[in-house]
């Protein structure tokens, strides 16, 4: 593996997610291949999770991780050929080419505009940064994916499964603020590639874009996709037709326990930052469904996989 | 040792302060304590000493140390059983559980409201935090407390003390914000615990909570308290009665020359930062009765102390 | 070497320039130097390469680093005898010596006023750490000078020279925000005991302090100034005689690649972060004749060069 900024970086992702759960297993196991070896990790935007358990997975790893946030006070250009008589100090060839001297693996978190889906979707920013990188890249969220965090789902079923093929229903889930299609994107993206039965349930207008649905069923009734499902991985986003928006919905989608209980006694997950009681009823999260603290915790062998992957790729 | 909170996380506050010093005298004699160990620091409030002395103390340890900042851009919900649809995005037990996967040890910088004394002396952020962590938790200054400073303060107290049970004097002194009650508070927790004839002075007013001050004496004449002091310890507080409120006083607290001169030349104390010529006069910091660096040299073993306990406890 | 903020604490440059050698070619060959040593580095204003490659440099000598970035929340008095009222909360003094107990060495970054022309060639503020502090301190560039800046430059020169004697010029280019002179000072000031033929070129009313120009040979035509030059060095800079101000001039200094012909194929050099069309055309960074990220590599390289020689001298 070079660079990780989604699905198609990954040859074979079985393989991928059994080197995940040797790395849980075994965490300190390979110290000498990160030796010497920095990880640069940049946020232009805010990050727990990513944050941390990137951070931790470089430390099991052996290796030195600098982290840098870029929220304010430097802006960089994207754009190819302007006059950079902006505010925008520095460009991103120059950006990624100087911070390729100093790091052996850049991470970059970068969110939408939420406004202009065309550069949303062409995921620029991380583009821009992989086509002027010398060294890999890695997504801890781009604009439309969040493979570590699918990484780390499909650890996580895969430990919570107790039949093969479960049903794994990805469900809209109500948010005040309107947030990004990364997660639902990727999740799909990764679960279409595992032995599982896949279905997406959200409100009409919610529909996720076609590159990525692909032909994974759709149930807009919330209750009937939740009938023996397994699993129930509950997120927001904002539509994707019209793009960024919040749309006016006619029934709440906050799940709760009524709607768990049709369900085979599924696994309640969500990336986090879960907001109690507007996506997801306390008791829910307060009950044995839970697994979101567990789906947390592989983050960190989610990143160890691939910063592994990455380092004997090098190698 | 588990948490380290107050002076009651301490079974034998005699023994600490020797590991301390032992810690000072040998602070790389135990690294493999620290190997493939995570300390996570939460600073809701800016810090400069904390985060210095308590990185540094991991680090002596071999621990690795990730330093969180979140004064901006991540607010938590402390509050159970709300509906979060506030600017609160994550609520304290997904966020205590979910750091507790990535750290062995959590440190948490969370000053008071100090608006509303009934949360504040509840010691409310770092008890939730506490609550839902499933790993050990230190305060690096709550509401109410900071006991590593107060650690620090009885290791730097038994360093240049001339004589048994030597006259310890707390003073409050003028300061232009209203400040918090918890190194006063925490100090006078610790000191109660130690061999020293312990003397509280401050403007009516001004006076600590019951549960802190208990039976210490109170002079409310600075000048007839200072009188064969050894060690005078100098911190503006905001009122505990009149809560958070700064009141008028009539006479100048700050601490001088002509003040120090009645003592039995007593060794200067502060937690610093300290206003110069507000708090005490310049004269004092710059001659030898301040051993304000040296006090700020110890809160790296004071940590270092508190770390080693830990680690060695969940061993 | 105890200090480095300026040329005057290096007694044998060439030797430096000789050592930052072997760190690049060796980067990894002493880690013992640093083992249980931490690099304390304060940001007063932003930093990318700087943090980035001493950081870089820090834990290629196996040291600790602890990075604080204290542009907000933390504001230090420098001047002495004053009643501290105002929104400054410590005194250089205090953080000084304090800092100086968690650190091995302290690096500083602090930005000129630019209104305060006394102030700033005075290099208060690093000259005030310096004079608290009792651990060497490296200058991260500070009011008017970025020596690791230019051991880099030297370095990189060394590195692409073809002759004996180089024509290096240092040419002014146009930016929108008024500059430092820090790194024209500094690079002249290094270039001066370099053994090549330097000479600057700018508009009038941009002419360098008298204490750093000297007896270099200024050409306030441009296009002379680029014949024959085997390096050129852009950098904009505010003016000094009109402290800080930008003054308008008659014609457009951007370097060109016209302007780049007139040269002797020369190298072109820039500190970064730079301007794309403001400062320099993009055909020119795109070209051979850019070395400015192998410059940008080499910060690493200068930074360990001087820690080394630091920790050496400690020892």
């Amino acid at each position: 593996m070079h660079n990780y900024l989604s699905i198609k970086d990954v040859t074979n992702l079985n393989q991928l997610v059994q080197v995940a759960q040797q790395c849980k297993a075994q965490p300190f196991a390979h110290q000498a291949l990160g030796k010497n070896k920095t990880l640069v990790l940049l946020f232009m935007n805010p990050s727990l999770r990513t944050r941390l358990s990137t951070q931790k997975a470089a430390q099991n790893l052996g290796m030195n991780c600098i982290v840098m946030n870029l929220q304010q006070g430097w802006q960089l250009e994207f754009e190819d050929g302007v006059r950079m008589d902006t505010t925008k100090a520095e460009h991103i060839r120059e950006a990624a080419a100087v911070i390729s001297q100093y790091a052996d693996i850049i991470g970059l978190r970068s969110f939408p505009t939420l406004t202009d889906r065309d550069q949303d979707y062409a995921d620029f920013f991380i583009q821009q940064l992989t086509r002027y990188a010398s060294v890999p890249v890695v997504s801890l969220e781009s604009a439309i994916r969040h493979p570590l965090q699918s990484l780390a789902d499909a650890l996580t079923i895969a430990e919570y499964q107790k039949k093969e093929r479960p049903k794994v229903v990805l469900t809209w889930a109500p948010h005040l603020k309107a947030l990004p299609q990364a997660v639902g994107n990727s999740f799909v993206e990764f679960m279409q590639q595992r032995d599982v039965n896949l279905m997406v349930t959200h409100p009409k207008g919610y529909e996720l874009a076609p590159e990525f649905i692909k032909s994974t069923p759709v149930e807009y009734d919330q209750a009937k996709a939740f009938e023996n499902a397994d699993f129930i991985y509950a997120k927001n986003w904002s539509s994707y037709e019209s793009y960024g928006k919040i749309l006016p919905i006619d029934q709440d989608w906050m799940i709760t326990m009524k709607l768990m209980q049709q369900t085979n006694n599924a696994k309640f997950m969500h990336c986090l930052p879960v907001r109690r009681n507007v996506v997801v009823e306390d008791a829910v999260l307060n009950s044995d469904h839970s697994v979101v603290i567990e789906q947390a915790n592989n983050r960190t062998f989610a990143a160890q996989a691939v910063l592994k992957r990455i380092l004997e790729t090098k190698r």
